[in-house]
């Protein structure tokens, strides 16, 4: 079995600690880690390192090498970025390449996971379903009428020869409105769509050759030039003109055989804003619900994320629902309510032509 | 005429500007001067620089003589603080020294007047009032029922020979409870008291002399230094022996006889807390209520106000009624209503022997 790690995102979310060239997943926001680490350990209970392919932006490769020293995970770096069908792609010739025929993971590596057992253990139920040409996706049981995710609709279905708790699945549904997701949580066949699947590499490569066959055809180009050496050099030629779109939209929304859903209650975040990352570690919370991080005095303080990252002692008072992050270079003071609105500030930031700070 | 300018008091109520070694008299909070400077430029209408005399704590004597480089003030440097009863003495004996006998004003460094003419205005006639052997206070016209400040309550009076707008002083009363404070409001015979006070170097001496005699002893010792050069020997002898004791306490509200009061109407602000920094900064807020200072970013904040003095540029998002301060080395985010509270964040950085931050 093969892991492909998906690390080639860019965002600002997290600013002032995320910046355009800082995205989240190199970033420890999370815990001790890099997310980008924490997803590789994540799963190695069921993969060795040199079962892991890590795709990344070119800019990040160093970084990553560095990151991953010592170890034998494969790192790719894409040359730009052309979103998840292009990468979920090259992550399939690649294992294929590595001799792969078994199904493979393919993960973002910027995602939280608060019970790593039960998401591992949802990989294999996938993986055994996969082995089968089925696409297979991670169903993230909801836990709120969550707005800001893509719903997975199922039809229950139990075919004999599985024996395992998977559905079909109806429909990929797109970020719903807040009474739609109230629905979706009464009804019970909605879950959460992670962006994780599970297939062979050529149940994948069938997909885009049937949905997106320029991407295949690029694809293609990159399995003749893995003997002929001059891999890099193709990757950048095919990467060049390579359309710019999802997974989801280009395949999954559009595929009508074999695509099932297992469900999966495993504390999943993709960790979109300051506040959700806030509400992810609930558990380090003091007793007023202040979360801490770095030298810092809170006094009178409730519900507030406090985070010094820049070598200053922070002293609040008397704050309630704020976000405070201090950098090196920049400091961020809001509304914990509007952790979802960083981006008006990047973009402010972007408008003045302050490249030193997004 | 001579000014005696008090600024040897210390205090972290404005911290992280504000520290131990440098207390509000030299930043400049109140706008482009430091405090201690705007005090003398505000009476420069009235007196000469060599009519003024500043008093100022040791620490500070080198930092003083930069600031008034060039200029023909007399700096003194009280080797302790020994509060508001010593300064007054030593500031009536070195103007005496000088060889003035007229009225002298009293007045500390740190103090904000919006309406600078107005109150010239009220020291004339305090001066005039003074020249005959009593000590005049300033009493600012309550603008509100504030309970941070002592009150003088005043006995309507038309004594022929002066013609001046000035009342006999019933009492000092001490900082009044909020129903008081509003009594104080409706009655209308209650003023703030300021803490300035005019009055001939004679008349001080005397009413040392009678209320505190220690003191008056050891200006009088002073006195004899003067000729024979052993002047600053002689006040480290003196002020080590010196009761700390402020001239209200020990002599104003002990004085039976002529204590005046000149009703003022100047603006002005004894700039106690970053709130009431705010509130007097009013002119300079934004349309959303915000001052800023510093380069710093606003979106959808109300009432708040940021300060960068670190050089940093601070991006603020959904606050309101929020205090945020950044310098070099400390930062401070606080509810607004709580800027009264600063000092138990300094009281904590006391007892974690922060030294480097209080």
């Amino acid at each position: 079995m093969h892991v492909v790690v998906m690390a080639g995102g860019s965002g600002t979310r997290f600013w002032p600690v995320s910046r355009q060239a800082r995205p989240k997943q190199f970033l420890n926001i999370t815990g001790g880690q890099p997310m980008v680490v924490e997803t590789c350990d994540r799963v190695t209970s069921l993969v060795s390192d040199e079962e892991i392919i890590l795709i990344v932006g070119r800019e990040h490769l160093n970084e990553t090498k560095t990151l991953f020293k010592g170890r034998d995970v494969h790192i790719l770096a894409e040359p730009v970025g052309r979103s998840t069908a292009a990468c979920i792609g090259l992550g399939a010739v690649y294992a294929a390449h590595l001799g792969c025929q078994r199904p493979v993971v393919f993960m973002p590596a910027d995602h939280f996971i608060a019970k790593p057992a039960a998401f591992v253990e949802s990989l294999k139920q996938a993986s055994e379903i996969a082995s089968s040409e089925a696409i297979v996706t991670l169903g993230i049981v909801p836990t709120r009428p969550e707005t800001g995710y893509g719903y997975i609709q199922w039809k229950e279905e139990r075919p004999d020869f599985w024996k395992q708790k998977a559905y079909r699945v109806v429909a990929f549904v797109e970020k719903p409105t807040t009474d739609k997701a109230k629905q979706y949580m009464l009804r019970g066949d909605y879950l959460w769509n992670a962006g994780i699947f599970v297939a062979t590499p050529k149940t994948i490569l069938k997909a885009l050759e049937r949905y997106l066959p320029p991407v295949h055809q690029g694809m293609m180009r990159l399995v003749s030039a893995f003997g002929a050496g001059g891999f890099e050099n193709q990757l950048e030629v095919v990467y060049e003109k390579l359309e710019s779109i999802s997974f989801d939209y280009g395949v999954m929304e559009k595929i009508e055989d074999a695509v099932f859903v297992v469900p999966c209650d495993c504390g999943w975040s993709d960790v979109g804003s300051w506040e959700s990352l806030f509400e992810l570690r609930e558990a380090e919370q003091d007793e007023n619900g202040n979360f801490r991080e770095g030298e810092c005095m809170l006094i009178d303080c409730k519900k507030s994320f406090v985070s010094s990252r820049g070598g200053k002692m922070i002293s609040c008072l008397g704050l309630k629902n704020c976000l405070v992050v201090d950098t090196q270079d920049a400091l961020l003071v809001a509304d914990m309510k509007k952790s979802q609105e960083i981006r008006r500030i990047t973009e402010q930031l972007k408008l003045k032509r302050r490249n030193d700070l997004f």
